[in-house]
């Protein structure tokens, strides 16, 4: 119902801009939501984007905040990158701190600091407060000004206490704490609303509460806020001491970067490309890979120089080659993609591994089996004067190469989480060259046993 | 905090279980949220699962049924699948609506049938209102139990509805509607609190409000709840009545299995394959898209035939040929996975695509210039006799080919997404085998030249 108007202002604010009308594209700009700016943002160019952004932020300074936030912190440093340190610093401690920390982590070295000495003392302190932790983890992306009631207060008290607060938005869970703030339990706010005022907190709070740690990593955090349907999680210190809160929308944040960054990994892609990326970002994220796997793929390729008698022979095989090693290929990425999102996901662990393992053999098998029959019929019949050999070498190199990339994509990936590698970055490479070598060999070497049997 | 007693829990119970002492075990996991249930289970076998569960569930049906819920869809149905239909109802009966028929959904239809037609009447009546809805819309996914206040409320009334109604679990807005159902406004519990009594909530209550419709797919729904921060979504009719609520959790669910399917799919997997499907659903969802690759890369590999001479005379061709291919492949598959991932986030749209496009030419005249000039040294330094004709036509091969397929794995999915095809799926097939046609045709039909400049 709301995307509609957004979508009539968008077109209106395009218009106007074509007439170079920016103030009163601004002025459309002011009456709605950070995210619908952002929305709009996107669809103009930089330039554009710019100048709007700055006549926004001089009538609502906030307002321009939240929606450089919206648009996502790349674009945002990217959008903010030839202001002022001052300007910058401005706009930024109109943010909630864990935000403003992620902004200022992505700035340039040089200007984060220029921003960081401007900024207003309360602001600095909590930023730095933040930075403190290593990035993605808890205590990075919590917000640490949390609403925290003592236990010895009332529900009269604490309803109290609530009404007098207004900085503190999200208010669904109160945390209750002791007098050292340690975090103790916790109540609802429809909880307030249902006893009688003079009960105290420690009788009606839960004490059986889901807390994390500063140090826990941001994906764990987020695992855990979905398994248990949380609308916050509090943060405590290593002594339980409640330090800070992240919200259900913050998950959302890291659930979506954690999956951009899996599927732009899984595809050799270094997290943070996206369309918005300048060339040559994008080229310093996709070609330090494309050299890793040109490097492996001609060391896979190598295996074809033993075979070049047999290829001078039979010159046909070389139409096959590449359709073997591409097949073992896909097949790979098949499975080790599902391994991997299975491992993100936490359904597998190096316990239940073996059956996992052993579905995948059937897998390999069962599929192996079936393409090998097609690629055999179709290699004997396209061969000249159809060669029964080349359809038998043709079949069975599908079968071996389909099986093994199969249980390679499968193994590969736990093997790395096991040592603590990213399974998304790194499975692919392994399984790819890996199939390579097996369909070169496997083709070749049965090609050249039926050529020159004598040799083989 | 919570997860290392989760942990001691689940060692006890898989000795225990080593003992067949089920009962035992069973008495444990009573004692634990759903969510750790399911994790627990996660970790055992079919058998230990279903003995555990049905134990569980004869001491307390709702815990049993919100584990399976949090098991998954998926493999919650592959666990109850061997129980009679009735009990299957009753389990079910203990969910939220909207979980109760995503499950119904994932039954066999025969199976399915025999539950809905054992069903109490009221939940019965909400699940057909429910199903008549299409799969992953609004209106299939939310929670039709929605908590309604009618404007003509004071606050003191509505304090007093609040603590009356005992049925809705998460209030935190609190829709506001006429006499008629029509959805008008929005409060939440803490203004409540803070204005008084005698106050109309007319008064208070926020009319710029955003809702989506029964129809609005689950996607859209999602990037809504993410981009506004919202803890919940209103969903109302065409006529703009209140038909139910959407909440976060919900959506993160959404979240999480839009990334599996788009993951999936860019590796040619159907969506729902996982690590504990069995090996004849993962060869059913993997098979045919072999398949289909099979028969385009025979397509793509027939162009190899054109060159059977070229290959005859140097057949170390054959040895660069699956190199160029598979980079060309590497290259498309990144620049379509960028392209994918921005489509799914709504970052990239028809209006600004030349942008996109130009940086893409950009990237791949880049990358096609470093990867091309080491592909030439190499060729070259490889060849028989150092060959400086197979290094150029391996060097101008592999620029054309990056370049290329960087160009076409950008303008693929944005072109497939306009005719209303899933990106995710179809571009990969597209992608390679056209870069598999380019690459041979490219790297062959130089070599050709170079050898045989006259017949070219």
């Amino acid at each position: 119902m709301h995307l509609e108007k957004v979508k009539v202002v968008s077109g209106s604010v395009r218009r106007l801009l074509r007439r170079n009308a920016y103030g009163n594209a601004a002025r459309l700009l002011l009456k709605l939501r950070p995210g619908d700016i952002s929305l709009i943002m996107q669809r103009l160019n930089l330039r554009e984007q710019l100048q709007l952004f700055t006549l926004v932020a001089q009538k609502d300074r906030q307002l321009a905040a939240e929606a450089l936030n919206d648009l996502g912190v790349e674009r945002g440093v990217e959008l903010v990158a030839d202001l002022e340190g001052l300007e910058i610093s401005q706009i930024l401690q109109e943010l909630e701190t864990d935000d403003r920390a992620a902004f200022i982590t992505a700035l340039p070295q040089k200007l984060a600091e220029e921003v960081l000495e401007v900024m207003r003392p309360a602001e600095l302190v909590q930023t730095q407060g933040l930075l403190q932790y290593e990035e993605e983890t808890a205590g990075r992306i919590m917000t640490p000004n949390v609403f925290a009631l003592e236990e010895r207060l009332s529900v009269g008290e604490a309803a109290q206490t609530i009404q007098e607060s207004s900085d503190f938005e999200m208010v669904f869970y109160l945390y209750v704490v002791d007098e050292r703030k340690h975090l103790v339990g916790v109540i609802s706010l429809r909880q307030l609303l249902t006893v009688h005022p003079s009960t105290p907190l420690e009788k009606i709070m839960s004490t059986d509460l889901i807390s994390v740690d500063t140090a826990t990593d941001q994906e764990e955090v987020a695992s855990q806020v979905a398994l248990y349907d949380l609308l916050a999680i509090p943060v405590v210190d290593h002594e339980n001491k409640l330090v800070g809160v992240i919200t259900v929308d913050d998950v959302i944040d890291v659930i979506q970067d954690e999956a951009t960054e899996d599927i732009l990994h899984l595809a050799g892609v270094e997290a943070d490309d996206n369309v918005h990326a300048t060339a040559r970002n994008s080229v310093s994220k996709r070609l330090p890979w494309l050299f890793v796997n040109l490097f492996l793929a001609l060391m896979a390729a190598s295996v074809v120089y033993f075979y070049e008698a047999t290829i001078g022979q039979l010159p046909i095989l070389a139409a096959f080659l590449p359709v073997v090693a591409g097949m073992g290929g896909n097949s790979g990425t098949q499975a080790l993609t599902v391994m991997v999102r299975s491992l993100a996901l936490g359904e597998v662990s190096w316990k239940n591994a073996r059956g996992v393992l052993a579905k995948e053999v059937a897998v390999g098998v069962s599929n192996g089996l079936a393409l090998g029959l097609v690629a055999g019929t179709v290699g004997y019949w396209w061969s000249p004067a159809s060669d029964l050999r080349v359809g038998i070498a043709f079949g069975v190199a599908m079968l071996a190469t389909i099986f093994l990339s199969g249980v390679l994509g499968a193994i590969i990936p736990m093997v790395l989480k096991r040592l603590n590698i990213d399974p998304a970055i790194a499975s692919g490479i392994f399984v790819h060259t890996l199939t390579d070598v097996i369909a070169f060999f496997s083709f070749l070497g049965l090609a050249s046993f039926f050529l020159f049997p004598m040799q083989s």
